[in-house]
């Protein structure tokens, strides 16, 4: 299952087109957090979208819950790749299909057309995407930068390079034995970077299921080691 | 030189979209014909793109006019691959990079919002081009169908795929001695289809110049022979 979350849209436009591109691009379900926009002024937009945005779209109040029973979130960019930075570490609109094939529920979230996504919600997502573009002006139109994330996602099988999956489950567990480690080991409450990187990088690097169950063996090994070695002390 | 056309845009909203994305990625000009839209009102939606839709926008008033001096013209359509329609034949939007990749000037055409290009228009290019959706609904909005090009022409050197090239000087002679040499042996004025099957398969199907070498050199051949043995009757 595949869900586009927009926060705080602005715009009734984009909101139609978002409605619009969902259709085009057979996702499941639209969840827009807080919206600025009138769905009713954004119908026009959607042309014969408009069936998604009456059926397949919800509205819900707060961030957590749009991002409810999903197995892997995504969150998206125009700011990336920034030096001493782990947060802006992103993937590409290429690789997504790579990381959502085996996943049971996954979600893409995109920002407000202002301001985007703050911190603190891309920090709740496992991954970050940026769509490269011009350095000069790399900044798209919440609308057009979603239409190229669904498009890639919709056709990736026929560009004949599907790369191997990572089953939703290793994800979940990654995050969770990388957080409880990262508990046991920070150095202060101002080093969470060191546990950012370190998510990104295993779900990042990840290329198969077997990959994926040899770093959560470790990563286990490591946490009961880690516990056990406290209370011997 | 990347050349974008649009054909009589009927959308400021649109307008002003296409305006910013051939800023974020980078495409070289923006030629309008017959502009229903309103450049003024579009500007609000160019964002900072607008310096893109003063300095690197022309509006023109025939179609002709706007593929002038274009080695090698790509139309765009939701409608493709039809059986029995060689004008529907199409390349997808992971395959332009190739096409384009040696040759001097491209442009790549898009159609109006309500009807697209007329088959007179699709005629008139080299190739169409066709982007994959949801067969009950594959129609896009204008602007978000050039975002999805523009940005696989930008990103394709980093999917690390790139495909050999062909040079324009060979699509044009293609398509000069294709034409030639079906006017020489049409059955009827009604056989068209054959001619533009022939081009579509010709500079659809080749990997690189030596190829295309080899191609022109049996077209030519092919040519002469024609005329030769027209002269001996």
């Amino acid at each position: 299952m595949l869900r586009v979350i927009v926060v705080e849209p602005e715009g009734d436009y984009n909101l139609g087109f978002i409605a619009r591109l969902c259709k085009n691009f057979k996702v499941d379900e639209l969840v827009i957090v807080n919206p600025i926009a009138s769905i009713e002024n954004a119908k026009p937009f959607a042309a014969k979208g408009i069936d998604f945005l009456e059926n397949k779209t919800r509205v819900v109040f707060s961030y957590n819950e749009a991002l409810k029973d999903l197995d892997l979130t995504i969150a998206t960019s125009s700011i990336a790749d920034i030096e001493k930075d782990m947060l802006r570490r992103s993937i590409k609109p290429w690789e997504i299909h790579d990381f959502i094939l085996n996943v049971k529920n996954a979600g893409i979230i995109f920002g407000r057309e202002s301001v985007g996504l703050t911190r603190e919600e891309i920090m709740k997502a496992d991954l970050l995407l940026h769509i490269p573009a011009n350095p000069e002006y790399p900044v798209l139109n919440l609308s057009h930068a979603i239409g190229i994330v669904l498009y890639e996602i919709y056709n990736h099988g026929k560009r004949g390079t599907s790369g191997p999956p990572i089953n939703g489950k290793y994800v979940k567990l990654i995050d969770r034995y990388v957080r409880t480690i990262y508990e046991l080991v920070k150095p202060s409450d101002e080093s969470i970077e060191m546990y950012v990187a370190m998510r990104r990088t295993l779900v990042g690097g990840i290329r198969d299921n077997e990959q994926a169950r040899a770093v959560v063996h470790f990563l286990r090994k490591l946490y009961v080691t880690l516990v056990y070695s406290g209370e011997d002390k």
